[in-house]
């Protein structure tokens, strides 16, 4: 069977500092157990207030990987 | 690195008394294996029938917990 | 031909108890001139509110039966 | 000018209890400032977990009023 | 009632800066009028062009804060 | 802060006319407690119906005003 | 069982005149072999085009009725 | 009254071949008391499973044809 | 290749009257560079606001056509 | 500037045969004047009925092209 | 406890024939490892394109299975 | 004719440092061919991956501008 099979999996990273930032940190702790991450799409921001700005942004997202 | 990364994994559970003891069952099943278990959602709420009664609740849920 | 053939009607149940109750409540009507209902999936749950507490609840759901 | 106009607001009511006692928290509390509730809708259901069960139950919903 | 209760209100901060940044500035307004924001949901983002790049990031937000 | 916030509020305006004429009728209402309506977006048309016609027109719109 | 339950179809209706009109015309034929039509509320709206002109509206709308 | 309506009914077809073959069962049971079938659009496509291949293909559509 | 293949765009059209005038006039504009224009649907329904009432209509349509 | 930009185009490719040739008629029209088309993505599937059967498959799909 | 308990995974299945097949090499795939693969539902098909056709089929599903 | 009317088109603009550049990129693209870009909306935020974190952004917009 050459066709290819990934699976999706939905994490939810936080940051202080940026969205992007905490997309990353999600795919940083993923990458510890899955070798090859290999696209993710966005489902939904959020964040934690304190003092009025945004204290965590809370970025949830699939992740896809190849399964071998 | 600080900021926290979460999972969510996406479980159907069944009952015959209630929707909200639906979840619950798919909680008690999820804890078994994970422990730290935060945060849900519902994300669908079927039924099979029987005798023009619903007879089982199938309440479709994303559970989120952190990853450690 | 052998492979099932399934009708989805839409009913909206009403109930003061619960919501489970008014889904109950459209099955029980819906069984007196349909004989084998199948399976119901929630679609919108709304209600009226008399004293600032719901006094009937609005369960609108998909029912699924097997035409013979 | 006859015609109607109604507001809609949006709030999450919580109960340790069920889905339904948390819609009715909300609008118990909404009441104390609001005084012609008219109706809701369901827009999200979440809950927080404590011990592998639905510690909070936290329903987002939609209640409409006639502005006089 | 010991249950709490929150109250979701939607905004739509700009900043010629970042997306973030427009979100922090939708709080830093909306805090001037409400003490206890406690969190955020990105709803839609849109912008307006200049020159050919974005001139103002529009992110619209619900937040959220308990009523008291 | 030179970045303009705006607010949006859902409102559901009524008229035996029209669609128009009932995002006019709420528009009108509001216009009474806020000075500076900006744009709306209708969010969801239903009706009433009496003798097999539409009774009333009832749009549900989102408006959006610049928070000074 | 006093609790109300209600049946909603979904029809098409066409106007050459405008999106009221379609939907009273989707109505006025229901009415034909329904008799107590509540309310309804529009799907989706369309139209076909004819001379850079639209021809005919064809506005979608479910329809609701209390089943005796 | 020239301008048509139009009726939509849901259905499920189901088949052990393809995606169009379960669609083209349900058309063929609908057809055996609707006449004029028009028009058919996928609302969901879902299957059964045994042995780790789909043993159904289960397929949601909704029908429409005139009413006359 | 007899089976025909069509494109479709987007438009806002706007208009100080009515939605059908809005969507006609994005018609209008479109019919003189495209020739067979055959079909649309509403993808949203927005408008700007001044005195408290509907200034312009703002309508978003999708227009389908063949493509030679 | 090194990144990419892609175009994505929405079309409605037809078919008798099945859904997977009604998308790649879609694409085959489109190659004739877009010469690097990358990746689709279904939209929504459709058909017209003739005689209980699916007469001609309607797939509409987004299709994106790398800009040059 | 007796109500059963079931896991949702999304997977990607590709194949060069057709969206039937797709899927049905991701529930092979899944099948390695998970043994009582129950039900699937299609979340989104996407292709990739060359020579102006469908390369590969890339077929998003969620694929239930009850947990032991 | 005063009424504008407006075309909306839908790009995706890639970069490897934040999402405001990749939309930014986009534009920069679009306005070589285009003069008077007007709004954006975001439509879809993904990434594909490289060594744990996002190597380029891909962010598909929604962009409007005026027909003359």
């Amino acid at each position: 069977m050459k066709d290819k099979v990934y699976k999706l999996i939905e994490l939810t990273g936080t940051s202080t500092k940026s969205i992007e930032d905490a997309v990353n940190n999600a795919l940083k702790r993923a990458g510890k157990t899955i070798q090859n991450l290999g696209w993710l799409q966005i489902v939904e921001t959020r964040g934690s207030i304190e003092k009025n700005q945004v204290n965590h942004w809370q970025v949830t997202i699939k992740v896809g990987f190849a399964v071998k």
